[in-house]
């Protein structure tokens, strides 16, 4: 299934000025557009509150208990780029620190998500270096085993290509193939034109029922109401 | 067990002012003074650290991954409500976001309480609209099957009637049946009334062991001290 | 395997000063300088995100939804210390809330880590008393059943003997036995010592590949890079 | 929300006749008839595969780590019951075991539904009695609290009131209301009726595709296939 | 990242010979073959111990709920494929059952493969129609919506490409790749070419650490005996 | 917490009679003559139905993801053994499956007790070599790194030491310290020994209520019968 041992060193990216603008519309928005496709399992969880990112993804296969890896990604990280780092088998172990981070952030990383473990907590949050993980353990790693940069990976139940573009925050991780960013961009703009409005008149106590036209189809649909 | 496609336009609320003063209490007391019944599940967490909310029930029964109800039900919210959304299957997509919870509010919803996911979480934070949810998640829902309104549903764990007080805090949801209300409000007050004072007592330095007797009773039971 | 119904009042605690410095490292790199073991399962979380406390072990065992032995251990404490508790049976109810964390703080308790549920989040998170536990439970809890204080126990799947280091932040909940508590002090400075010059150098943009010397032994390890 | 320290001595119970008839459909088909609804959530097993049974509802609700309940229900079993039991928090000790699987058998009881944990389970397996459970633990539990027999309780998510017909077998544990049990044995009869003829013919090598007319809605659509 | 409605009609499937002969050595052996790669998650376990299958993927996409694609899959099994079932979201419905089994099977099919529940668990097990799934569930589910039928698939945590092989048994589904399958195969078959003369010398006491030569390493490492 | 990289050679046993006559009570009865302490997790389940064993412990560390020590355990096993493996992380890849399964039978050893994962569970099942473990994984190891042999470990949640008795069968596993061997053995039989004489008293309809005189400890306690 992956190909061990290897590191694609030119791998083609998502427009980042698209990633970019997705970022904008945060994950909900983007996964709508993509009609509701791409999201990672929701056990993946910023390390603080708030946090947001959007990037092309770098990809990495780790071995249970093992960061070698990373190192060799930090490489090949360009500015904007989003490491995304699978594990061949489920261990939560904390793959990633505050060193880590220092040297993702200086090569122009927009984030990590990780469907492991990081550590450091603390000092991730402070630096404001997003990250989205499986878990946050105090339990380091080896550097023994070699894994892969920039093959396909599977990462909570995503199957991520480098160079697709990530858009994460608090309602998850969302990844957007790179041949589907621009048109998925355009969809997630669609969506969003007439949001504010939208808002605005639910805001005012207008009902959902009444401005998406619910009345009809629901009675259609059989619904009674008893007083 | 349920009865679906019904919406009850006339329910019976408990008291407002009851539910303000049982909120004032926060879950953990009124817990207690329910004789340690009505809590649910401990998965119910708050979207935000520190959120605080109580009111009367209008209860929801949702499908898996379908959202159609919370918009008929947005029209039965009174002020001092709080929706409490039941899925008829376990499903952790996003059922209530930003939109909805501008609606809900202009209509005066004290909160949310859902068996299932939300998503716009930072949004939902930034507008200080509390809700409780089983996961965040930017998974959409559709709009396609009828459940009900206003009729008993089990959320949690716990049965809610529609019209019973809701109260929750970062130490979870508890449900006080319409019928319980004044009850448990007295006996919420009647714990509280001297905690003050026993606050006062253990911050300068008295054990518990002395302020509720405890050490006859211990010894009692056969409790050695080993020098 | 545990004895019940005992209270050992004289227990042999580690050098206060120890478990300080031990603190002032955080959990990670203690738990990387005791060899990466003694870390209490990722599943113990802080109540608050920031909370970071040290100190030497209370041991107290609890039988599930009883509290009791808290009170008894809350005689114990001395100032320094962290109360470490375990359950016989996986119960997440809410043993501790604040009125016990009013006690345990005047009489100098660091904080409390606990197999278990917590209650009265908010509270605990303004007292800024430190608590790491399994769950957030408003449940509360008996006064029924004789457990014990200062005996070895297992704790989120580490052994604890009274009077071990615990060392816990964000990342979670490290133990060192008082016999390896020097020890395992020099080897975290060790670690350090030189951590601030890594960071510059990261920070710079200098490869942990190259920082590390781990271009060689990624060769020999057969890693191919591909244009 | 529960009634504590009562047993209704005298419930309306479902026919028993057509208990025992729902209990021939199965677990699968009563759901379906009952419109999707009334299911116990899935972690309910059978303690052995192959488990079957049906019978009417009688209700105990268990305090965390005490069966003393389950010895009250015993004397209110009538031959074709089965006994629902609920547990007021999380708690998967072994609340049952082959004594109490003699009385109850002796009693006349159908099996054990029970939101906690069983032991004894070899036992169990060669007695036969059927029993579902969140768990099976060998940790034994005490006898000092009261709660309550034959009152509506929550069961792993579903409501059972008293009298209702459960129908549990290797798919689950199904609760149907008595009120509905005449009309959901009348839809699940109609289900049935035609599904030998279905088998044969799939059996035979016609597609759901063709015995369902599914090509057009397929079409309408949007299928495409692609050579 | 999933086309959506669309179903592939001629896929390349690996030979069925292959398929067939890594069915005889095992999810184990052909994982340790693959070099430990391509094994979906270990909570996907078989309806009933024992059970055993290989063959040649054929891939479906299904919405939560929802299976109306496993019908529109059944008219491209060929005799000796494996259905390989992936879900939009985690939703663990039964959206298989002995009717769908009944005509899997007279297509030829030799297994299914589900992340997702199923139910009618006694027939299937009756059967003998092996099936590997996240849960078993009376719940059953609707034909409304469309995913697609051989795509590539992330199942499990695997990603999974119509044709592939799959083996499976007790011990969990391996995913091999159609270009490895036959490399795969001569490694596996490498691997148990003295497994017998391995068992024979193990059965008669000879130690592993003897047979592998392990003393020297382990000496080298470090290890120390203490009498 | 732990010493790696050492085996013990000479460790003392509890009696083997005295083990096998507890194996004999089964779990459950042990436990409860424990004072309900000593229990495993109840994650800890057998890998085939009906496995039954007792023996004295030989304990292993082992790392995730590496089966190293079982190996050198092996040459520690003596007939009447129970081999408890405890791994530093959480981590459930299969480190055991049917060659050291052999190997262990052949060295006299009656089961294993492993908290992570194992393999082969057909041949495991075949060979009826009894094994509890926390799940069944497909996953091989690696043998890299030393942990040790016959040093105090924590497993599933219990505190073993070498020579200690495990009793475990389909209920869970029971670690008994060698110290209270013979004393459990005798709470053992004596709750045992009228077991018998109650289950026919039981069979014969005969209430609980009234064989343990419960009526007025009820009535104390405040039940009410309601008609």
């Amino acid at each position: 299934m992956y190909e061990l041992g290897v590191v694609y060193r030119n791998i083609r990216r998502a427009d980042p000025d698209v990633a970019a603008r997705l970022g904008a519309f945060g994950a909900a928005t983007v996964h709508e557009a993509m009609g509701r496709l791409g999201l990672m399992k929701p056990y993946m969880r910023p390390v603080y509150a708030g946090a947001q990112a959007s990037g092309t993804a770098v990809t990495v296969l780790l071995h249970p208990g093992d960061n070698w890896m990373l190192h060799v990604a930090a490489e090949h990280i360009r500015p904007g780029d989003i490491v995304v780092a699978a594990v061949t088998a489920e261990c939560a172990d904390g793959y990633f620190g505050d060193l880590l981070a220092t040297s993702f952030k200086a090569r122009g990383a927009n984030g990590l998500v990780i469907d492991g473990g990081v550590r450091d907590a603390r000092v991730l949050t402070e630096m404001k270096f997003p990250v989205w993980s499986k878990a946050i353990s105090a339990k380091g790693t080896v550097k023994a085993t070699l894994g892969s940069v920039n093959i396909p990976v599977v990462c909570a139940g995503a199957l991520i290509t480098p160079g697709d573009v990530i858009v994460a925050d608090d309602d998850g991780v969302v990844v957007v193939p790179q041949a589907l960013a621009q048109k998925t961009l355009e969809a997630a703009a669609a969506r969003e034109a007439n949001e504010g409005e939208k808002r605005a008149k639910l805001a005012a106590g207008v009902l959902g029922l009444d401005m998406y036209n619910m009345r009809e189809p629901l009675q259609k649909a059989g619904l009674k109401y008893i007083d």
